[in-house]
């Protein structure tokens, strides 16, 4: 399969998405199809080693794919984003067995992932099972993509040793219920709902058995997750303002009309319009190139093994931040601007141009950019890096 | 009714519609009901003088009515906004005993006056009818209120004269016919639908019979009704925008959290929150201040009758546009940032914050803002008054 | 002199002040015969009641011109407004009958006044002088006016009793030395270097013996004098804003090529060139009508006299915080960009379009916007009142 | 020479530059030290190839050489940037021997080039001389460099043929005299003042013989030289940008006090400070990876020669403008924004850092931005590509 340009593939398969894209917002119905799109053009095995039976493209080409499909639909662009770290994460852990053993089992299942983790949410508990093991119960919000996964990454917190454990989990294990309340304006595909766990027996075989605890200065590698979350959510914002223009730059090709006192024949040759559209393009072409940055850190991050060590986590980190404080920026502003130069009729309904802003505003809201940019700022000013946690 | 303060009892009904705004949206359904709380508070008659059966009250009552129901709900502002202008524009033409009797007879009836004359449109056609008077034909979109209305101001062409005449419709006239299809991503209670017209007969005795020709040099007065328009969709707009601020506000105060780095116990405590609210507040009490200087000079230039001379009317017009542009801006601005300082819980679909940047989106692409402003930058170099159309 | 326009005088004043202003700026001398010309033309004694020998103009006289000179000179307005705080300043004080003096005796020698108070430095010490009174010792930098003043107001602190003491001072008192280091890269002309006292000798008499300590809770009157000094310099602001817009507009007006590609002959044809000019004289207009709002309340809190509540004093203090982030912003943004609808030629330094920007630059400066924002959001969100201080 | 770093070396003259620039600009004098720096420093002949005795560099270290230095001081690195780009010149026109011969008599000399042209003067005019070749009179304006240059690159119409011609001239040439007339708020050791031609000598041999005429098609080639003033400027902003935010981030790690009612000790701890800093270095990070991008793309096409097609010449145009409009903002706003987080001490006028933003303003003017804006749109839009001329 190394002959196959992704990308392109991935193209084909967010073209197909943006046909009917307004539509299945509208419609708002479990991204089911969506994820089996994903599957069916190989793009959910596509980080995983060949020798594993995956596609074995490493994180430059799976990013472009998650921009590419964020192009058309940031929900699936989301979930396909999250899908490849949370795939990735038992990585993270001192157990490269149990992680071969996942990829071969991704790779031959097909096998979609989610996690289960917001910081911002009171934990999961684990309490230890007769027999061994634990049962987990707790409700998470905010679990991108669980109800429609096959397996996923859960954290909870053991109150006997007081630490926080991760495991992997069947996405249909019993006591498993999926609330289906992610009702928001925007992401609406991207299955955010939250789960309720009753008594969900979790197996010592699925312990992922070092927790990646962001204030152990030993352990940088496994704090990567956080940039990994943070950096697909800048490569989805930044995949949307590209679709927010591109639809936008179509409809003002092919259906706004020139305005009476413009003194020209048609909307595409009016300097006003044309201004800006230069100016957000020059904006998001160059926001692009930081994301583009900011991937290629991530991946040679990765590359370095348990050899990171802090201060390389701390740069990227940086990286990851600034790109992101632009980006959110960038996408808000885009998809709000761009209606002005598409025209009243560009806000009818059928015409969906407004999921762009629902959705960038939404996704940007994940955490705040100001402390994101302090981040970025102090580090310009003192040289120190960001502190990892469940943000950074 | 003299001792009435109709701003604070439009305040009373905003609070009203405040409460259900984001469940009415949701459901769409024309909005009869919300045109019956305008009525039954006594503000439909507003306008019209006490000798007529109104409540005597002029301009800029009428605009700071508009304002407060537009913060909670700009589709009913929109609609209130323009039922003043509609009722008000017979007055424009040389027929005061006509506009009298509608008047009287509107006060008596609390009727709902509604417009069918969007200028971008083709314009429908009469045609002299056996007997006197007219058939007026065709089809007129974004018909704002026509659909609920009692009343209808409507524009057509006579071809064989070649004048473009306007007349008083019974909204409920046979060969009428409401199209029913505004469907856009906001203004979703404005009843924007468009307008078939089927053989519907003209009388006479219905027909303003001195066109709003904006060319006519000698009739600045006939051209104030294109300034109204732009300005009560500056007035909604800007009550728009104190809407979604206070709304923002409310949520901040009530329901977000502070960022856990942010070293604060409550998110109103969060000075970068503080200094977000404060520099919006500052545009946003500015630009009201503009808009009520724009208010007071129209309800000026309309208390010079047929006196109106060309230049004071073209200074209102810059004045007019100077305060559309602000706010048109703000609007957009507050709505699509409010967000920041609310956090993601916001973006709830049951939290509605969303409404108001898709509503002032809606609104601020009636016609484009920076030809606008290109209009009060040439007044500004050169001194040039706008010339009178149907958007200036 | 009841008849006289004071508002047109000080636009003569301007007029003149406007010719040569570049001129002056370069050559960068004392501003004597700049407080000469104000002198001149009455300004000095504006706002002295009749009674005394002055022109009993109230506050909103005296800010408009202020505005109008800052338009012409920033510097020189800067120097006006803060004449009359410190002119007033006595009245602040439980002692009418010397400040009831010192106002006579303005009015009747045409005194310039000047303070020496900036709150961040280290304090002047007061000792006890043998025989009664105080000698005074130390250093204030940036004494706007001191050294080209006839009076000064002077705080300084009381070791033995630990109080902030202020007194007035002949500004030729020996021991007084201006050092005359006011070297910036705006308001060249505002004198505003540092004094240095030695064993300058303080009369009991000129005591204004109650301190206006804004942690009196009985004094919101005493701490009028710091939303004085804040509203002076927005209206300074506001002046300049409006001095760079007039400028650049007669520049482009006069002398500004269309440029080859736009299709229009002339510069001020260009629509873009007209949207910007446009964009900024909405914002312009608006902001001046927020601080015309907060001169109008401030002249009424003083109206109040020691009847002034905190909670009237600090919704003042939100009024003038508001307009001062306002006007901040603006006058840096427009005396940025006014350049870009100026053109090339208009960086030439005989044009001295740039002190617009650098008066802005300096003067927007002297306490941070972002934390009078804070101070505005937080009443929005909290209702809070900002804390009396130096600068609030 | 291969094993230098000349990037390096670039940042150790940058350096020398930075530590009396202020003092340097205040001086004013021809730039002529500053240029022998250049030249010892062996920057001067950096592109020339190693076989004619130069450094044998590409364009993407010439551009990142001409970053380094505009960061300390934005008139050497125009000067510098330009220089590169007339050396360059003759390589355009189809006399390669002739190109070699200069290059190679520039090493050997380490001449200093500079070109007379600027577009929108009134053209010098040719005459023929008797005994063949032209005498060359007139007044060119904005000849940057020229006045401390070795050699010039002229262009000139030849009114007989009505032929635009460009020739070599020794800048000691007996009847050229440099007015000396720059005298602009920014760039001021630019040394861009006009130059008078009193019967130039000019002979046959020193024609480039075919003009680099921006409407013949086949010669897209020959119109590169617009596109490299316009990334030599856009290279000079960045580089500018990246110089204020550097020294800005200096003082206020420095020197700045944090704000009283901050809540931190040092102005670095302000999370204010640090979004601002974190803000604008995201933004001119990426800013400069789209800057590379557009040098990358420069270089490709000069390697292309004369199989340059007007396709790719068109791209190429549109990456540059699209890098000019970005950073044409950013450099302005960077450099008036800095002073927000250094304070009201950063404006004193031996800081000088009001320097950035004042050569900002005027490297930034040198073609209006909203143009370059537009073509970027219009290709967006339409696919359409610039029309090549003076300034595209």
């Amino acid at each position: 399969m190394g002959d196959v340009d992704w990308v392109a593939r991935a193209r084909q398969v967010a073209a197909r998405l943006a046909e009917d894209a307004v539509r299945r917002e509208a419609k708002g119905a479990e991204p089911v199809a969506e994820i089996e799109e994903l599957r069916s053009a190989g793009l959910l095995a596509l980080t995983i080693p060949t020798g594993l039976g995956g596609q074995g493209q490493g994180w430059r080409t799976a990013f472009a794919v998650v921009g590419e499909i964020a192009a058309a639909d940031a929900s699936i662009g989301h979930l396909l984003g999250y899908h490849y770290l949370q795939l990735w994460r038992p990585w993270l852990f001192s157990a490269p067995e149990r992680a071969t053993e996942l990829a071969r089992r991704t790779a031959a299942n097909d096998w979609f992932w989610a996690g289960v983790s917001n910081p911002r949410d009171q934990a999961l508990i684990l309490t230890d099972a007769p027999g061994g093991g634990f049962a987990c119960d707790g409700v998470k919000f905010f679990a991108t993509g669980a109800s429609v996964a096959d397996r996923l990454v859960v954290s909870a917190l053991h109150p006997p040793t007081g630490r926080k454990l991760t495991f992997v989990l069947d996405a249909g294990a019993p006591g498993l219920r999926y609330l289906g309340d992610w009702d928001n304006l925007g992401q609406r595909l991207s299955a955010s709902g939250g789960v309720e766990f009753t008594s969900v027996r979790v197996d010592p075989a699925d312990l992922l058995d070092r927790a990646d605890d962001p204030d152990d200065p030993e352990a940088p590698r496994g704090t990567l997750i956080s940039l990994g979350f943070q950096l697909a959510l800048t490569q989805v914002l930044a995949g949307l303002g590209r679709g927010a223009l591109r639809t936008g730059a179509a409809y003002t090709r092919e259906k706004a009309r020139a305005w009476p006192t413009s003194g020209v024949d048609s909307a595409v040759e009016d300097t006003h319009t044309q201004a800006a559209y230069g100016t957000l393009s020059a904006r998001l072409a160059a926001a692009e190139l930081l994301v583009d940055r900011a991937v290629v850190a991530f991946a040679d991050a990765d590359a370095l093994g348990v050899g990171l060590d802090p201060v390389r986590r701390g740069e990227l980190g940086v990286l990851v931040s600034q790109a992101k404080v632009l980006v959110s920026e960038l996408a808000v502003e885009i998809s709000s601007r761009v209606f002005e130069v598409t025209g009243a009729r560009a806000t009818a309904a059928r015409v969906g141009l407004d999921r762009f802003w629902r959705n960038a505003r939404t996704l940007t809201l994940h955490d705040p950019t100001v402390y994101k940019a302090a981040e970025v700022g102090r580090h310009v000013l003192t040289g120190a890096l960001p502190r990892p946690d469940g943000y950074s």
